[in-house]
């Protein structure tokens, strides 16, 4: 395919002929990779010569294993530069390609690998904002008729079972519709997103709405590729945490539900069976009214889930533990 | 870090619960491939799953060999969606990203592997156009005054030596300031390009200017990169070539000069050892006027090289001994 180009293009200065390298041309579909490799290894930047090393090999081996075509090539290009030219302030698709190839998920879990016994981090994904109100114990983070009543409640504490007191958690999650606050158009506060901090005994407890399943943006290309891979976009019903405490390692988590259709097939890889719980459903209007639920005659979820933060130190060592290994 | 949205997704149908997969969630930075080998395994695209396959294992392996940071994917992620925006109508710089990985030489090698003894193919180039005038022998692809004169001649022929006359040559190159036609605003005919056959004996001959270096658009986010890596950013000079004929294989190709100071080490690896010949000065105003250059009194460049071609059948037999390898 020829691309046409009109542009006078920028003219560098040319390096002084001492610094021009003199690399093999006996160049072939086998030779290329090392060829490349000694045109990179000049790069002054340690760090970036090992990764363009790594990738470079992995993405020539793959194009040799599959043996790429250059139709195939080309329609590649012509994806990734459409994948580019859809991402926006508010669009992502970038975020999303590497959400579906399970990329951002092996980032994630690599990145923060915590210690046995502590709450296990997830995505955070793209709809955390800085502006959720803080509240106090018990109260709402969701406005009235947001969706069915959720209740959630648990302990925040350390590897060692010691309540955490004053852990700052930050939540947010979808309304009965599907849809985050900053989906909306005409958004004038943060709703079904809150800050709340762990009282005595590390207990934290808030009301809700009970999230539900929702789908990935699946116009773009990224969609367009999921399909021709057979697969859905969408997310099983989540509710994000993210929590700090002093002297303790910083966590960012989501809650997932048992019985949602899409468990065992979110579209990015974002479920740990460490982080699934049982929702129960509670008929009881005396206690509903207790906790503080408008319509008290329906029956609420009840989503309990205690939350166990490894120190700064523990979460170092955990850290440490860990080998770069391939597979 | 966060990418905020505002944008009210399009909302699929759910699919039926029969067609949900079942996959497993027991996720950490090891397990998450299998997982998505399994949730791509579904789709009904033979050759797209056993891409995506490929793919997948080798991105992985690659962010757990480097033990990618979080902050290193998310620039590598801002890193592609500054290539894809700054496509146009008049820019590929996905192809360039290509270029410079020496993919595009790899899979350009691989899908067009010749048989031993006939001229090796190179990279197209984005620079052709469709309308190059035809010419007869001897005369000029470029108009007066576009650089130093060169005289392009040779024979084209068979495995077997056998001269194939009606070849059709399309050729393009550079003027003396390291610009295609393309490249200038205002252009109203292609210069420094044309068409011409291959005569009785299968001699081909045409006038043209000596091409010269140039570089590669570096005012992108591929400029930027290849900085950090310490590379220049210039292709050494060449002659485009594209040869066919009835009965014989379509070669892509370009001539490139002893003593060139990026022969060595050209941004987009074009280069291959049997492609690279000696260009002669000649100073003979008899003989350059003979050839009908106007300032006969000047030196010239002679180039000479001899193309060979294989049939339809030799091509395609060169190609089916090629099997997939890695290395």
């Amino acid at each position: 395919m020829t691309i046409k180009t009109n542009e006078l293009p920028f003219k560098p200065e040319q390096p002084a002929k001492a610094d021009i390298p003199t690399l093999p041309i006996d160049l072939n579909e086998h030779t290329i990779t090392d060829i490349v490799h000694q045109c990179n290894a000049r790069s002054s930047d340690v760090r970036l010569k090992e990764v363009m090393a790594s990738l470079v090999q992995h993405l020539h081996n793959f194009a040799r294993e599959v043996k790429l075509s250059e139709a195939e090539w080309m329609a590649a290009l012509l994806f990734l530069t459409e994948v580019g030219q859809i991402c926006s302030p508010v669009r992502q698709e970038f975020i999303l390609l590497s959400d579906i190839l399970g990329l951002s998920a092996l980032v994630d879990s690599q990145a923060k690998k915590v210690p046995q016994g502590a709450t296990e981090p997830t995505i955070l994904g793209p709809f955390q904002t800085s502006d959720a109100t803080e509240i106090n114990l018990g109260e709402s983070i969701a406005s009235e008729g947001k969706g069915e009543y959720m209740y959630v409640e648990g302990t925040v504490k350390g590897l060692d079972g010691q309540p955490i007191e004053g852990a700052l958690i930050e939540t947010w999650e979808t309304d009965a519709e599907g849809f985050y606050d900053v989906q909306y158009d005409g958004r004038t506060k943060a709703d079904c997103r809150g800050r709340i901090r762990s009282g005595p005994g590390g207990v934290y407890n808030f009301r809700a709405v009970r999230p539900v399943p929702y789908p990935i943006p699946s116009d773009g290309p990224v969609g367009k590729l999921l399909q021709r891979l057979g697969r859905h976009v969408f997310r099983p019903a989540h509710l994000h945490l993210q929590i700090t405490a002093p002297g303790f390692a910083p966590l960012t988590t989501a809650l997932y539900f048992e019985g949602d259709d899409f468990l065992y097939s979110d579209a990015v890889f974002g479920v740990k069976t460490s982080l699934v719980l049982e929702l129960k459903q509670i008929h009881d209007p005396s206690r509903a009214k207790e906790l503080g639920f408008i319509r008290n005659e329906e029956p609420f979820w009840l989503c309990h889930y205690d939350l166990v933060l490894p120190t700064v130190q523990e979460a170092e060592e955990a850290r440490q533990s860990q080998q770069p290994q391939s597979s």
